[in-house]
C-alpha cells in the first residue's frame, strides 16, 4: 500500500524545476554546465527592497497578518492596478499569496468544480493542467500555431468550448512562448468568454517584460462585463527579481475574492510577513529598476534571436515578452526529453523539454542569464544541432 | 452567477482568525479590548533567528530553492527528529511548507481521495475538517469527553472506523484542549491504525509546550509499522515564536513524501528562501530560549487555571500542553458564538467560540498574552459569568 491519493499520484513532476536541479547538481560536481533552464531573473533583488524587509525584521514584523496579506500591501497593489492597468480593485478584492503559482492554484480551486473544463492554450506553463486536475477539473488543451505567434485565435477558443467549460487561462506575456496578445485579440476573447459565462484566469506575471512595440493589456480592463468574470494574477518574482520571496496576488470580483481569501485562511494563511514589507517597498519605490532589467533582457533577446536564426534545423518565433525562446527542433527528429538529455550530457547545456509545455519537438531556452553564457551556450547548441 | 466552486463555497470562514481581526479593529478604534483569541506566542522571534534571516537577505539569498526547501534546512530538521523524537528521516522524506497549516493541507491532499473518510477527534483545530472537505474527503468527527482529558479512547477510535476510513488526525499537544496523549495511549491508537491500514496525520506543532509530568511522544517513533503509515507534522511558529515566517514541515514514508513534494512543486514551490535560513538558525541555536518561553507559558497557565477554577458556572480541564484553555460554559446556556459576541461587546474580552472547534457551549482562551492581560481579562470574564 502506498496510500497516495489518485490525482496526486498522477501529477507530472515539474520538469522546469527538475532540469534546474539536475543542472545544479552537475555544477556542484564541477561540470561546466551552461544553464538555460531557470524561470527566474539572474538579477539580485534591488537593494531598497531587501532593506525594507530587513527593517521589517528589525521592527519585529514577524507575526501573522490578515490571511489575505497586509492591508497596506493590498492598498499598494490596488494603486498599481489603477495606474498600470486602468483597473479599479478595492483592497478587499485582493489576496496576496505564496507566489503567483499559489495565486493560480487558489484561483482555479476557488472556481473549478470536479468535472468542469478549463481551456488552456498550448504551449502552456507547465503547472496549469496539473492544477486543474488537482481541482478535479478537466484540462482542455488548445493547440496554437507558430504562424499565429503561438496565440489562441477566437475560432480556436470557440471550437474548444463545451457545456462543461468553466474557465479559460490566458497567460500574456506568455511562458514558454513569449507571445503577447494585442488589445484587439483580447477583446475578441473577452467577448466570447462573456457571452458563454466563462471565467477568465489572466496570468500577467510577465507584464513588465514586453519588448518593441508591444503593450501589455489587462483583459479585465476591457469592460465591466469581462471585469466581473476575470481573476487577474500578478506578482513580484519576475518584475522585481523576487522569486525566493514567494509573493503573488489575485484580484477578482468580490465573491470570488472572498472565496479565495477563505480558501487561503484554511490552507496557508498569509504569506511571509516581513517579505510583504519588501513588496510594499517594491511597488512604492522608483520603477526605473524594472525598466532597466527589462532593457537588459531585451538586449539578450535580440542577441539570442540573431544566434538562433543562424542555426540550421531549428525554427523560432520572435518572442514579444517574458524571457524565453521556444525553439522548434522538429527537423532534428528527437523527442524533447531525449533531446534535452543529450544536449545536457554531450554539450553541458541545460534547457527544458517542450513536452513539459505541451509542445513536443520544442525546447525552451531562458535568457535570464548573462550574455557570456548565452554566447557560449549558443555555440554549443549550434554544434549540437549541426551534429544531428 | 458567482462562479464559486461548491466545496470552496461551503468552507466555514476561519473563526480563529476572524475574532482576532474583529478585536484588532476595535483596538484600532481605541477600545480597550483584552484579547485571548490569538493562536500565536506574544514573544518576539529570538534575535539570533532574526539576524540569520537578515544575513541571508544581505547575502542575496532571494532566489528559488528546491521546492521541498533547502537541503541544509531539511538536514537540520532530520537531526532534530533524531535527537528530540527518536525518529530517523532522510532529508528526502522531509518537505518544508508555508506554515504547518500548509503542511497539514499538503498531507491530507496527498493521501485522501474523494469520498474517503478522515477521523477527527473533537474538539479539533478548526481547519482540519475544512481541509478534508477541500480534498473531497468526508470528516468523521469523534466526540471526546472532558473526563477523558478530551482524548479519543481506543474504543471511540475503533467505533468510528468504516471501510472508507483513510486517515486519522492526532494533534498532541492539542489545540484547543491542551490535551497530551501518553505513550501508552498512542501505542493503542497506533496498533489499531496499523491493523486497519489507516494513515496517521500526527500534528506535533505544540510539541515543545508540554507541562508538568507530561512528555511529548511522536507516534511514528513507536515502531516500524506505524512509522510506515504516519505523516509527522511540525514547524517553527509555536516553539520559536515564528508565526509570520510561515514555515512548517512534513516528514513521511518515501512514497508519501514524494507525493507531497510533487504536489508542492505545482502549487506553491518552496517557502520563502531567506526565512528558511532563520529556521536553520532556530534549530542549530541554543534551545534554552524554547524552554524559557515554555516556562513563561506555564506560569500563565497555572495562574489562569486558579482564576478559572474560582468562577461559578464554568468548568475547565487542566490543559497539559499548548497555550489554550477550553472553558465549558454550558451552565450559562448561551451558544458559543453568541456568548463570544456578548463577551466582546459587554466586557471587551475577545475569545473564540467553541463551535469553531466542534465543541458548542465552550469558549477558547489563549494564554499567549501577558499576565496583566490575563488578570484583567479574568476579572472581566468573572463579572460576565456572574451576570449570566
Amino acid at each position: 500500500m502506498d496510500f497516495i491519493a489518485k490525482n496526486v499520484a498522477e501529477l507530472a513532476p515539474s520538469m522546469t524545476l527538475s532540469i534546474t536541479s539536475q543542472a545544479k547538481a552537475l555544477k556542484k560536481q564541477g561540470v561546466d554546465v551552461l544553464s538555460f533552464g531557470a524561470g527566474e531573473p539572474d538579477f539580485n533583488t534591488p537593494n531598497f527592497i531587501v532593506q525594507a524587509a530587513i527593517k521589517a525584521l528589525n521592527d519585529g514584523q514577524t507575526r501573522y497578518t490578515e490571511s489575505a496579506g497586509l492591508l497596506e500591501l493590498r492598498e499598494a497593489i490596488a494603486a498599481k492596478f489603477l495606474i498600470d492597468n486602468g483597473l479599479q480593485y478595492e483592497p478587499s478584492q485582493i489576496s496576496v499569496n505564496c507566489g503567483a503559482k499559489h495565486s493560480c492554484y487558489n484561483a482555479i480551486l476557488a472556481v473549478v468544480n470536479p468535472g468542469e473544463e478549463v481551456i488552456i492554450p498550448a504551449p502552456y506553463w507547465t503547472s496549469y493542467p496539473e492544477m486543474v486536475k488537482l481541482a478535479g477539473g478537466v484540462p482542455v488543451v488548445v493547440e496554437t500555431k507558430a504562424e499565429n505567434g503561438w496565440k489562441m485565435t477566437p475560432e480556436e477558443f470557440e471550437n474548444s468550448i463545451s457545456p462543461m467549460t468553466k474557465m479559460v487561462i490566458i497567460n500574456s506575456p506568455g511562458n514558454p512562448t513569449g507571445s503577447v496578445y494585442t488589445k484587439e485579440e483580447l477583446e475578441k476573447i473577452a467577448e466570447i468568454a462573456v457571452g458563454e459565462g466563462i471565467v477568465i484566469l489572466s496570468d500577467e506575471i510577465y507584464e513588465k517584460l514586453v519588448y518593441g512595440e508591444n503593450k501589455h493589456v489587462s483583459i479585465a480592463s476591457l469592460g465591466r462585463d469581462v471585469y466581473d468574470q476575470t481573476i487577474t494574477i500578478n506578482g513580484f518574482s519576475k518584475a522585481y527579481a523576487m522569486t525566493g520571496w514567494r509573493l503573488g496576488y489575485t484580484a477578482a470580483p468580490k465573491k470570488i475574492a472572498e472565496a479565495i481569501d477563505n480558501l487561503q485562511s484554511h490552507t496557508t494563511s498569509n504569506p511571509t510577513t516581513f517579505a510583504q514589507y519588501g513588496a510594499i517597498a517594491a511597488l512604492q519605490g522608483d520603477q526605473q529598476i524594472v525598466a532597466d532589467m527589462r532593457d537588459e533582457f531585451d538586449v539578450r533577446r535580440q542577441y539570442m534571436l540573431s544566434r538562433l536564426s543562424g542555426i540550421k534545423n531549428v525554427k523560432v518565433v520572435e518572442p514579444q515578452g517574458a524571457f524565453y525562446f521556444l525553439v522548434n527542433v522538429e527537423p532534428i527528429g528527437i523527442k524533447s526529453v531525449n533531446f534535452c538529455e543529450k544536449l545536457l550530457s554531450k554539450q553541458k547545456v541545460a534547457a527544458v523539454p517542450g513536452v513539459a509545455f505541451g509542445a513536443e519537438y520544442t525546447v525552451r531556452f531562458s535568457y535570464a542569464t548573462g550574455l557570456d553564457v548565452i554566447n557560449a551556450g549558443m555555440d554549443r547548441f549550434e554544434e549540437f544541432c549541426h551534429q544531428h
